[in-house]
C-alpha cells in the first residue's frame, strides 16, 4: 500500500522548518591552525602576548636619549657617539647612555636606555660621531610594544569563520592549535535493491550508487561525512541501521526509488521519532522526507540524482552550514534565459541549466537522467507561482 | 649595499609578466573520486556503459507486446495474462510471449519478448487478467537502453573542473578513480633571522613566521604545499634551498625584512636564472622579486605580513590557479566607502577593509601590524592613477 501525498507543503515552508528544527553545534574540538581554514573559532581568541613585543624604531636613524637632541639644528647639530648598529630582528641587548647613541634599521628594536629615534635624513656622520640636526621629543619615532596587539586584548571572536587572514593572526600569536566548533557528523544511507557500489558488477536492471557521492562531495568542508554500505529496503535492515548511527547530526537515506521504502522510513521515524514533514510541492524532488530522531535529523531524499543533487543544494546545504555555524554563500549570477521554460503552477521547480556566453539553456531532462547533471552548470530555481518564463528573461543561475 | 628600486613596474605590468610566465600544469595523476572535488580533469570521460543499460518503462503499467494490443479500446479490451511483475530494480529476466504482459512500475527493465508498455490508467486487473483499454505502438512508454548516456560517447571533458554533479556523473559511470591534473608542487620558505617557529620561544627582538600560514592556507586546495624550516638571510643557505628543491613548480621567499635578503635573492636567481623584475609600484608590497630557476617560478615576497596575504591574493593565487588549470574566482561585492581614502599616484595602492552592514571601514594601519589583517574582511584596490576616494564611494571589497 502506497501512503498518498495528502499534503503536499510548500517549498518555503519546507525550507523554514528545517532550518527553524536545526540547532547550531555546541561540541568542539582542537585542531592544528593549518587545518583550519573555513572553521568556525568557538572562543574569543585573547592574546597572552604584546605585538610588536618590543618598542621598535619607525623611521632607519639613531636611536638616542631625546634629551640629548633639544636645541639642536643645522647651525648647531648635536654631536653623539655611535657605539653600534641595530637591524630588524637582532637580539642583542645593548644600552646606551647619555651622549651615546646606536645607528638602527625601521623595524629594529630600541636599545635600553634610548626613548626616541633621530632619523637618518637628520643627521650627518662622521666616523663614529653622529651630528644631529634636529631635536626629537620622547617617544619620537618609536612604536610602543603593543602598538599593534595588546596583551590580554581580544583579537578574534567566537563565531569568526577562519580564512588565510585570521590564521596569520593566530601564527602571529604564536598559536598553533585553535578551538573550533566541531563538524556535524553526516551518515549517508544509500537504499534500494537496484543500487551497486562502484566497482561492483552492474547486473542487467541496477545502477550505480551515485547519491552517496554527489551528497559526500557537496558536503565536503562543512560535515564530516561517513558514506554507509547500501543497505536493503527492509524495516528491519533500516531500523538497525539508525540504531547503529545514534551518535550522527544527520543521517541521509538517498537512493531507494522504490514505493514501499518511504513508507517503511516514515513509519520507522514516526515510531522512534517525529516526521516533520513527507512530500513537498516541488519538481523534481516532491518524496523528501524530514523528521527526527533523538538528537539526529533524518533526511529521506529522492533517489534519482538530480533531484537528490538539487535537493541537497536547496534543503540539506542550508541545514548543515547552520549547523556547522558557517554562513552559506550560494556561487550565484545573474544571466540570460535562451529558451523558454515553461512550469507547473503550484509547484516550485528546480531547473538545471547549462550556461554558455551569458545565456542559460535547459538541460534539464528527467530527474532519472544523468545528463540532467553532467552537462549542467547549475540550476534555476521558479517559484510556484510562476508558470511561464520567456526566452531573454534575466534569471538567477546558482552554480554547482 | 643595498640595491635601489632604479625601475619599479607597473602593477598591472607585474600581473601580466606572472601570467605570461605561468604555463598549465601537464603532470596528471590518478585520484579517488571523492577527494576529487575542485580537480581538473586530465582527460575526455568515455563512457563504456550504456545509461541507464536496459530498455525501462516510463510509466507504471504492463510490458507488452504491442501487437496484441491493436484494435483495443472501451468497449472491446485486449486480454492479456499477467505472468509476473518487475518493479525498478528487479533482475529477474522473464520472459513474455504472445497474450502475456507483465505488471511494470516506472523504471522497471522491460522483460524480454515485450517491446512497449501499456499505462496503467488504460487497463483493468481481474485476478490475472488484464483488460487492455487503448492499443500501444512498439516503443511506446519503453525508454531505450542507451537514452541517457550512450557507451562511447564523451561525458565529461577534459578540463572540467570536478563539482559535486560532475562527481556523481563519475559514479553513475562506475568509474572511482579519475585522471586529474596535478596540483602544483609549491615550496614556502621563510626567511629571516628575526623569525622564530610557532611553538619556538619568542625573545627579545623577535617574531612569529606569519607568511609560511598565510601563504598555505591561500593556497589550499590550488597547490600541494611543502612548508619548509626557517632559513638564515645568506647566499649559502638560500642557494642550497633552492637546490634541494628543484622539483618544485613555485619557490615562495617570505618573511625577511632584512635590507640584504632582496639582493642575496636577486644574485642567486640572476645566475641561475632570470629574474624578470624586482620592485612594483605597489603599496604596500613594493619589494616583490619574481623570476624563473629551470621550471621554478621563484617569488620574492615582502616581509610584512599584510604585504605578503594582499600580494598573495593579487599576484601569486592568480598565477597558481593557472598553472593549476582552475578558474580565479574573486569572492567580490562592490559596497560602500564609509571614510575617504587618500592614496598615492603612481602607486597601485590596496587597502584592508572592514565590511560592516553594506559599508567597507579602513582597517589598513601599516604592513606590520597585525590589526591590519585581523581586523579586515578583505581588501579594496585603488589603481595607481587615482589620488582619492571620497566617502561614500562605490567600491568592490574583494574578500579574504
Amino acid at each position: 500500500m502506497m501512503r498518498p501525498f495528502l499534503e503536499l507543503i510548500d517549498f518555503e515552508e519546507a525550507k523554514k522548518i528545517i532550518m527553524e528544527k536545526t540547532e547550531p553545534m555546541e561540541k568542539r574540538e582542537k585542531i592544528d591552525i593549518l587545518s583550519a581554514i573555513g572553521r568556525v573559532i568557538s572562543e574569543d581568541v585573547i592574546s597572552d602576548i604584546n605585538i610588536p613585543g618590543f618598542a621598535r624604531a619607525a623611521v632607519d636613524g639613531y636611536a638616542v636619549i631625546a634629551e640629548d637632541t633639544y636645541g639642536a639644528n643645522q647651525r648647531e647639530p648635536r654631536e653623539l657617539k655611535v657605539i653600534g648598529k641595530i637591524f630588524a630582528g637582532d637580539t642583542s641587548k645593548i644600552r646606551i647612555n647619555r651622549g651615546e647613541c646606536i645607528q638602527i634599521a625601521t623595524g629594529g628594536a630600541i636599545p635600553d636606555g634610548a626613548d626616541a629615534v633621530v632619523m637618518v635624513e637628520h643627521t650627518s656622520l662622521d666616523d663614529d660621531t653622529v651630528r644631529i640636526m634636529k631635536p626629537v621629543y620622547p617617544g619620537e619615532n618609536v612604536s610602543s610594544e603593543d602598538e599593534d596587539i595588546a596583551k590580554g586584548g581580544v583579537v578574534l571572536r567566537e563565531g569568526d569563520v577562519l580564512n588565510p587572514a585570521k590564521i596569520g593572526v593566530l601564527a602571529a600569536l604564536g598559536i598553533n592549535s585553535i578551538d573550533v566548533y566541531a563538524l556535524p557528523k553526516v551518515a549517508v544511507i544509500p537504499t534500494g535493491d537496484e543500487l551497486v557500489p562502484i566497482g561492483g558488477k552492474l547486473e542487467y536492471g541496477k545502477i550505480y550508487d551515485i547519491n552517496s557521492y554527489t551528497l559526500a562531495s557537496l558536503l565536503q568542508g562543512s560535515a564530516d561525512v561517513h558514506i554507509n554500505e547500501i543497505i536493503e529496503d527492509s524495516e528491519d535492515k533500516i531500523k538497525e541501521c539508525i540504531k547503529s548511527l545514534k551518535d550522527m547530526d544527520y543521517i541521509i537515506f538517498s537512493g531507494g526509488s522504490s514505493v514501499g521504502e518511504r513508507d517503511i522510513l516514515i513509519d520507522i521515524i514516526e515510531e522512534e521519532g517525529e516526521v516533520f514533514f513527507h512530500g513537498i510541492a516541488l519538481k523534481p524532488g516532491k518524496p523528501t522526507i524530514f523528521g527526527k530522531i533523538r538528537n539526529t535529523l533524518i533526511f529521506g531524499m529522492p533517489g534519482y540524482p538530480t533531484s537528490c543533487l538539487t535537493n541537497a543544494y536547496t534543503l540539506l546545504l542550508p541545514s548543515v552550514k547552520k549547523k556547522a555555524r558557517m554562513p552559506y554563500i550560494e556561487k550565484k549570477k545573474e544571466v540570460i534565459l535562451a529558451e523558454k521554460i515553461v512550469s507547473t503552477i503550484g509547484r516550485h521547480q528546480i531547473y538545471t541549466v547549462e550556461v554558455e556566453d551569458g545565456k542559460a539553456y535547459p538541460v534539464f531532462k528527467e530527474s532519472g537522467a544523468i545528463t540532467s547533471m553532467s552537462e549542467a552548470s547549475g540550476y534555476i530555481e521558479i517559484p510556484a507561482n510562476v508558470e511561464y518564463l520567456p526566452a531573454g528573461s534575466k534569471i538567477l543561475v546558482k552554480y554547482f
